[in-house]
């Protein structure tokens, strides 16, 4: 035990600096700065090996030891009073969309980072080990899978597979990390974690919708992907009665709208969506003889998951029978949905509960490392809004105010984690 | 008159040679011939001035004179008793979209000579001239638009516009024109016609499916087109509640399915096709933010269009206010029904009942050079079935039957429209 020991019973003392990682965002902001005010940062560049860079030695300067696993996922480490506990982490991804925003992955980074200067300052001794983790590729955009550092973190995908992945030049995931120099020694998975809380831009409306501060992510959807065919007949639009046509387009007409309707059918989280579609010939005076489309399909619950496809492939059956049309619907891809750790969740709902934010739970629709890293350690997400639901875009932005807010509540959260662990002891 | 006179009085008698005429369609087909059994022959090219030379060579063996006006269309002229009246004309189109088949336009102008040999074979001396025309750029493939050559001659183009319009290479039409030597003196559309019957493939799946032998084409729908672009939100798929999207995709849709319900509520004759779409971002996880679309509505009724276009406006309008998006509709192009001439059509009926054949009235849907020479010259057209409605296409089939069939009652009904010239004398 240190002098500061009495502080741990006073959390609610502790404040993050907002203006201070309002700069740090702003700073790392010019590693890949794009001209319309985003970031285009690809996993493994150039400008991923400046911002690697600069977190480290940010890090280092704070009297952490920063190591870096084989698949380049980099772990600033500030000890506790007990070196032989796995530590708390937090974290996310420094790695962006090619016109991506300053803030989606951005925001986990840099607030572990100013947590960590926060208790350095304030000579705050956890009693665990305290991390801030970037994982590699968190996007997706150079190198797919998407979040598959923190797949191979979570023993989703194998590592062999991973770095063996390809960019569209050719250059593979493995090469990448060696020309940056972030392959590091240690294997990727051996690194266990006691917890791990993961902030991040909500990507969606709901908070700022609410006018909540902050969105308690207690799980994330499951989520099924599926491709769609459906063939008919080419045919002349002039000469061809209505009652002679096997339209393809139609047919997909109607499936767009029953997908739509079918998730408005489950609220309040439903979501399904027809994100890609072509036509074939598409010719403006042919009457479309085959289509292609997509369909993302996401719920929090298995059984409504399972439910809302049962639906799908009713309405599919009765629109190629009405149509006269033929046709393939394959289910390409499908994650299961995720109920974030209860431990970690009530660490983020009593450090809430110490602030005056406007909070509510909310469920991650989109995929985050959280995900993969739960299944190997106890993990929870924080949800900061974000403008008009907007990500993946130069026009992405979160507030000074809503950024600290946020940040403010990943330290309480780990502190009071850490409290937990002491208390348990 | 001629020693034939009598003949005349017994139409019944002369008959094409189906075998003959079945022969030349297989004989020309080789210029532009693709390996999948249809025609590449584009307006102008190569292989359009070698059926041309073979179409030419072919009308002059039958002692008929072979003139071109400054559009390349062509008048085979066979000379009646009387030279001082406008022939009678049949014909059609010897050019072929890039992938068509053996007998769009090819029945009609080969039917024709075939009509001329029969009459010359049997010494029957008409009361007027007869002619056998083909058309320019009837498909619009190379040089847009389609019906060119025919428009000008029914004076809907002006010339000047015609020869300058450009194929994607740069080369104008005028130019291609001089290229493979047919750019004739007479000024396109002084040349008077008696009247013009057309015959062509229905291009649709009606004769077939009725097994009608002959359609009696009393007209041509009119046609509307439009351009439709919705735009809403581009969202995250996972991360949006259904409540907060501005779904375009889900929009159109909803149009495309009122276009076809709309269409429906008008039978038999109404269509209405969502022929071309585009997505925007058109990514599997993505929102649809913004969709372009276009509209093909045909009826051979202009109040019935006239509805069918309200309707389309009034489902717009409840679309776009009950999904929360905004867009435009914009009618880019219009063609009025056209009514082919009452005489040509009685003509048409009489051959056909001097004949067992199969007939039934029928409206076109798609576009042909009778609908502009119909402004200049009375008109009508006669429908071959062909198989499953396929045309534009290199699968294009109509029996040998079928062509005879159609080519004996364009023989007849040129000869009774001649008859009631010489009546009315």
């Amino acid at each position: 035990m240190t002098e500061q020991a009495p502080t741990q019973h006073n959390l609610g003392n502790l404040a993050i600096n907002p203006g201070r990682l309002w700069d740090d965002i702003m700073e790392t902001a010019a590693f890949g700065a794009t001209a319309k005010g985003g970031i285009c940062r690809l996993t493994l560049s150039e400008e991923d090996r400046e911002v690697r860079d600069w977190f480290k030695a940010r890090a280092e300067s704070l009297g952490c030891r920063v190591t870096v696993d084989n698949m380049g996922n980099m772990f600033a480490r500030m000890e506790g009073s007990r070196t032989d506990i796995p530590p708390i982490a937090m974290g996310s991804h420094l790695d962006t969309q090619p016109t991506g925003g300053k803030f989606d992955g951005v925001l986990g980074v840099l607030s572990a980072l100013e947590v960590l200067r926060t208790l350095r300052e304030a000579g705050y001794e956890t009693y665990a080990p305290i991390e801030a983790i970037n994982f590699t590729n968190e996007e997706g955009s150079r190198f797919a899978p998407a979040l598959i550092a923190s797949g191979v973190f979570g023993g989703v995908f194998d590592r062999a597979y991973a770095v063996a992945q390809k960019d569209r030049s050719g250059v593979t995931f493995g090469d990448a990390l060696d020309t940056i120099g972030y392959r590091g020694p240690e294997r990727c998975g051996d690194h266990p974690l006691s917890a791990y809380f993961e902030l991040h831009i909500e990507q969606g409306p709901i908070l700022e919708r609410e006018n909540c501060d902050i969105g308690i992510v207690t799980g994330a959807q499951g989520v099924r992907w599926f491709d769609a065919t459906i063939i008919g007949q080419d045919a002349h639009t002039g000469a061809t009665p209505m009652t002679m046509r096997k339209n393809a387009l139609v047919g997909t007409a109607r499936m767009i709208d029953a997908i739509d309707q079918i998730a408005k059918r489950h609220p309040p989280h439903a979501v399904g969506t027809v994100g890609s579609i072509e036509s074939k010939p598409n010719s403006r005076n042919v009457v479309p003889g085959e289509t292609f489309f997509t369909i993302d399909l996401r719920h929090p619950d298995h059984a409504t998951l399972e439910t809302m496809e049962v639906e799908i492939r009713t309405a599919w059956d009765a629109t190629l029978r009405d149509l006269d049309l033929s046709g393939t619907l394959t289910r390409i891809w499908e994650q299961p949905p995720v109920a974030f750790d209860k431990g970690c969740l009530d660490a983020i709902r009593r450090a809430t509960a110490r602030t005056p934010f406007t909070r509510r739970d909310i469920v991650s629709g989109a995929g985050h490392d959280a995900v993969y890293v739960s299944r190997v350690a106890p993990s929870a997400m924080i949800f900061a809004p974000c403008k008009d639901g907007i990500s993946h875009n130069e026009a992405e932005f979160s507030s000074l105010d809503q950024c600290g807010k946020a940040a403010q509540v990943l330290l309480l959260s780990v502190l009071e984690y850490d409290r937990q662990l002491a208390a348990a002891e």
